[in-house]
């Protein structure tokens, strides 16, 4: 059997900055980032699409952009600064993603100009996506403006769109060019954004980090009263854990094993059955309190731990349950959940469960029963709350 | 200034093989490739896209692809075999992405299942796009049926569509699990087909390989004359090349330098003017032409190499020249081909020329003037031609 071996190494690296006020003019993190190793005589363009969310709470914020490459003329501003409605919608219409193609397009970008995304997680995976496929990839910078996205989606490798209803069935596994996390963009978040970021911190500790669940126990209270500072230390905690994860064994995904969708088979399946009225990091809340609770009943989580998960949630202010949660035979909606999980991760299901608070442990099956059961104790655990 | 510092490598391997009658039963080649390393237990799906000039050359394809599946089960095959024009059509027009991704969706395709192209360059390239985004990329099996397919693009790392009439204006770098080069696909090929891939040999040999390019001069009538042996040398050393090329400093091409597009500045431009009459190995024969007789013209290249370049592509029975490479001025549409290409590739442009035959030496600027000098010595070349 004759063969010629193709084999090589793709070495991948970004920083994610942690910055407040990032264009002010004498902020030169951002223009000395995108103009490091610029050949002499040689301009390179930059383009920024920002999420209408973002624009809406800091309208001012494209006359910054525009006065701060006024004064920083390193790299060329296209005028255009493309605005996209935040939130699921700008990934489920394709029309947005083939607006971006057409800037693209238009604007003449090439592959070593700069695609800017300023917003929320989704708006960052549509235009994650739109720069990873333009001219097989042009260098994608992302400025994530809430908890979740500058502590999860925004600083990994992942795009994508979804596709009939499914999430991220289009995407690619691309790394930015450079992730920049800028505080200021935290003030302006309603109290549903500001909270729906913290599951996500939530669950990095449930499955790697005790040491990080106890200060998230111990600082609950003053996250949930806006303590700035605190929530800074938990986006960077939360983002260094992923990052490590990331930078792992297997930052493509190769295998069918994903620990950091512990809580998200459900998560998933419960945005797309309340049609994106509940939030990413909110779904993501009840599905970890569904896995806890599962993991309890079936007997590798104490009930001392299990509850002092279901608590830290309760006091985050998340619910922790769902009427659309309902299991009631195989057929139920939410079952489906585990079957697309299996397949758009492909291979055999895996599924991280927990044997204790900061430590997970995959299994490759779940039970109708137990998660009925679980549907029926967290409506209890719910019921029997002790009002704030 | 804090940051986090992300940094990862990943590894990425495939085999290319050379064989005969793939689907033959008693050929093991494919099936144990899919199913190396498979879990107990588990199945995975195999899809099967076809390009509708290879199932018109070849009708009993299909019948041999299923008889192969139902002796070797270790993989599981979806029954429908999805048929795509072949050709240039294929990449143009979405319809054919789109029905591509309803497949991955309607058969429940995941990430540990396989994709599998047959067909030319073009429906690789498409086919190849399409694994790659669906649930962030799909396994992705490629079998070149063209010569140009076998020896160039089907056994890279690229993938594309074309998008407002620019070619791979999206697309991506992904590596294929595994490439097939079967040469019983080569005994169909009209003399056009046969003769196009050809062109790509004589470019790595003229930057890489002085060796190779006399190889070439010297047996150029056998291999017109259908010599399937020597076909198959040209096939594999002219792979080889492009492999290691590929698996050297930069195999996703960040940088702005490409040497394996010597000639294709122009080439890309032509096949777009004459509405991809020409096929893509044509335009490439006519821009190595042009580049060569630029190298000569601008005083890099001795007269003596650049005739024997000329006359060898005129022995493999190409024409070095065309009417739609008119240049008059600054405004020709051929012109507009160079600031294509530099936008495409991104950042400087860069162009190979010669040297000497075996040696390129990269420019950052083509002279208008000389070019429009090379149409017309091309002209008076091909003028002069002593008919064979």
């Amino acid at each position: 059997m004759e063969f010629l071996q193709q084999k090589f190494s793709v070495n991948f690296s970004y920083k994610v900055f942690f910055t407040s006020s990032l264009f002010e003019t004498s902020n030169t993190t951002f223009i000395n980032t995108v103009s490091s190793g610029l050949q002499e005589g040689f301009t390179k363009k930059i383009f920024f699409v920002l999420d209408s969310g973002v624009h809406e709470a800091h309208p001012s914020l494209i006359n910054a952009i525009r006065n701060y490459f006024s004064v920083h003329r390193q790299v060329e501003l296209i005028n255009e600064i493309l605005i996209i409605p935040g939130g699921e919608q700008s990934k489920n219409n394709e029309h947005y993603f083939r607006q971006l193609i057409d800037a693209i397009n238009d604007h003449r970008i090439d592959r070593h100009s700069f695609i800017v995304a300023i917003g929320g997680g989704a708006v960052l995976d549509l235009v994650g996506y739109a720069a990873a496929v333009g001219h097989r990839g042009i260098k994608h910078i992302r400025i994530p403006t809430t908890v979740l996205s500058q502590n999860d989606s925004g600083i990994g490798v992942k795009n994508g769109i979804n596709f009939n209803g499914k999430k991220n069935f289009l995407g690619t596994f691309a790394p930015p060019f450079a992730v920049f996390n800028d505080d200021q963009f935290l003030l302006t978040l309603s109290p549903r954004q500001w909270r729906a970021g913290i599951s996500e911190a939530v669950k990095v500790a449930l499955i790697k980090d005790k040491e990080f669940f106890v200060w998230l126990e111990e600082n609950a209270s003053s996250i949930v009263a806006r303590d700035a500072e605190k929530m800074n230390y938990l986006i960077r905690r939360c983002a260094d854990l992923h990052m490590q994860h990331i930078g792992g064994a297997d930052p493509f995904e190769t295998g069918s094993s994903r620990p950091l969708d512990f809580g998200h088979w459900s998560a998933h399946k419960l945005e797309q059955l309340s049609q994106f009225e509940i939030l990413h990091g909110e779904a993501v809340a009840i599905g970890i309190a569904w896995d806890t609770m599962y993991s309890n009943l079936c007997g590798k989580l104490s009930k001392e731990d299990c509850d002092r998960v279901l608590i830290l949630m309760q006091n985050f202010g998340f619910d922790i349950t769902h009427e659309l949660m309902q299991v009631e035979g195989e057929d139920s909606a939410i079952l489906k959940g585990l079957e697309e999980f299996r397949e758009h991760l492909g291979g055999q299901l895996t599924i991280m469960l927990l044997e204790e608070i900061g430590r997970g442990i995959e299994v490759h099956h779940l039970d109708a029963d137990i998660l009925q059961q679980c549907g029926q104790h967290l409506q209890k655990f719910e019921n029997g709350r002790v009002p704030a």
